[in-house]
């Protein structure tokens, strides 16, 4: 398994693993466990959370696991997101669906995932979503809390773009070390406006949500999706990939940005074909093929 | 009354007046000088001018108006735009609707500006518009020109997006200490397209211009208006203010980025709910209630 | 003629010729060493290139005419470009229509490009596209290699946006110099997007492809075309142009950009009616209509 260096002291695992539906696996404790020890065996060390997955039951279906074997703790780097606010059963006292950077929000949200996730430190936290209504002069401040009290080691974005990275970065008093996006080759979009030419100038590796577009490809009923699925078994066999997972995973791994895909199975052969496919070295033909047709027209 | 420090030495009133509209109001210069000295009595220093407002002439109204109490002019801060020249028949030479930002233009431009407004310094010019023709360095010299006579004291923008104000600075000697923008819960580019975002970042505090939609949301007849103002309606029941403009007003006030909207009314009442709305704090789901009816669509 | 300096030991004259369709002219050796002798003659001495013009056959036809006249060599600035790989007959084991700015492509096809050209060193190289799979420290390898051999004197690109250019900049030892864009009265999306404003900022004259929208105007099919050239015959009227190519050249070339026409005909005529364009002082008046007419719209 490759690593990848986000800073000094912080380095991921090439493939990451996320638990955003961890509450739709029904696993005990002890099958959540054998997940986690399967993922670290493989050289999966790298789990990525929010506080909202599972209307706000994810993070604790991972701490009751971990709590199962706390040593395990050391041997991995957890992520995880706040600043949405989400209407849910398991928060009656919210309101309405909206982003909440405030201090007060993002201290508390720690405090929460903490808890959850039976752990004292998070290794990495993520601003969910930019937030139109940030005061980042609080986030700054929050920030800095979490950091000298050792609660959070290290801080990055999701979804941001370059204005709302460089706005945000202005006020901190340390980097961003990471943008987590959408990226696949179905999903161009942070291809095509800029954001992923952002994280090469800045030297950001980004970690890819739904680099399988969220299995969309695999369903296959828009017309996109139909001509992807067809490019994408065609390369699949130049490849002898076993499936067109391996395919689209390796799109993105033999991209020069240090992509990082997140998992987002339970299923160990699905995991183990996203460990495979960065054996793959995909021509710049392929590589080309699956974008263009994935565009619908040709590049100039 | 708040006040926003711009620079070291130039601080505006929260709340600015704006006189585009002077001329359709057919005030006596007795009547024009009661509603500066209303505005200066609530704290309302800041008045907004163009050279081009009410077809070259609301500057000069204002002046003759300032003429009878000469000794306001230092308890007051005088903003005015060039750069924008129309057909008029004040300007019976000018062969067609476009921009100047040379030299010659900005330089004359200001010269009747003064005259016009009886004063012998402008506390803020700006450039009205992103000029597709702009020369920098003749901007940069007519800036330079300007400061050393002190008939200008500071100097910015209006309706610039970041590659525009990133240019344009990139020749000044001086900073640009603001970006007038249209900002408001109808009229949402600003806020998407990251501009705000950008001001910011480099800690410039935006006037906002038409901050009630130029009054389009009370009129009500797009779908978009109508919607938001039920929200607006709901909204103000919930501050207790008196009016849905109160509820505009604070939707701006309320946001970090230290925004100073424009009041563009000769109207007491209309003044006094400008000022009111600066005592409501939005919680964050009011104000994420009127971004998202106002998007149309749910944030993601 | 003019002279623009790109660089303190590169400059280009003003007007730029443009071989991407030599191989059409069915020219002799001789005819094309006459074309360019009397682009030399005239002053123009930069020739712009790319190894894929003519199905990879321009940089070749160019070279065998410069062979007859080797001395003509340290005339003129020679530009190239690579990057771009197309299927041909004269690349057979080419397999796709695809982007290659990996080390070892860039490097190859500069040594094609000094065997076609029948040269040993290139003034400036240009990657011909922005490349969603570029790897920036490859072309940074790639280019320290061509300088240090003294392959390549220059380097630059071509049709990159902002943040292209920013990211592989970012990876560079040396400066790009220029950005090659089209740019044109009939094309307007590198005024609208920040990409002229972005050259503008960064001190980078930019070359100008297809400032004759590609004969479009001319040939008058489209509304947009059609209502185009009725204002540009207008405006030529007026500045006594023999043809309204004179006046979309001017219209550039009044610009303060510094933007560098490139004229792709042979005609005699045609080059010199570019280079007459340099004589015309348009009005503000000019300039915006013609901007206007093309936007099909007002300015605010």
């Amino acid at each position: 398994m490759d690593r990848i260096r986000l800073t000094d002291n912080l380095s991921f695992s090439r493939i990451i693993h996320g638990l955003w539906r961890l509450a739709d696996w029904n696993y005990s404790k002890e099958e959540t466990l054998e997940l986690i020890d399967y993922c670290l065996d493989q050289g999966i060390t790298t789990f990525d959370h929010a506080d909202i997955y599972g209307s706000y039951t994810c993070e604790s279906l991972f701490g009751e696991a971990l709590a199962l074997k706390p040593a395990l703790r050391e041997k991995m780097e957890l992520v995880t997101k706040c600043g949405i606010v989400l209407e849910s059963p398991n928060r009656p006292y919210h309101k309405s669906h909206h982003y909440n950077t405030s201090k007060e929000h993002i201290l508390s949200s720690v405090d929460n995932s903490l808890q959850n996730l039976n752990t004292d430190y998070i290794d990495l936290l993520l601003i969910h979503r930019p937030d139109p209504y940030m005061n980042p002069v609080e986030v700054a401040e929050a920030f800095n809390k979490l950091k000298a009290s050792g609660k959070v080691r290290h801080f990055g974005v999701s979804n941001f773009k370059d204005h709302q990275f460089n706005m945000l970065q202005s006020y901190l008093d340390m980097p961003l070390v990471t943008n987590q996006i959408e990226l696949s080759a179905y999903e161009l979009e942070n291809f095509h406006d800029g954001t992923l030419n952002f994280c090469l100038e800045k030297r950001l590796s980004p970690m890819a949500w739904s680099p399988l577009a969220g299995g969309k490809i695999f369903l296959g009923e828009d017309e996109k999706s139909i001509r992807l699925q067809n490019t994408l078994k065609k390369v699949a066999d130049e490849l002898g990939a076993s499936g067109i997972d391996e395919v689209l995973y390796a799109w993105l791994l033999n991209h020069p940005a240090d992509i990082m895909p997140i998992v987002g199975s339970g299923k160990r052969d699905r995991i183990q074909r996203a460990i495979a496919s960065q054996k793959y070295d995909l021509t710049h033909d392929q590589w080309f093929e699956i974008l263009q047709i994935s565009m619908g027209h040709d590049i100039p």
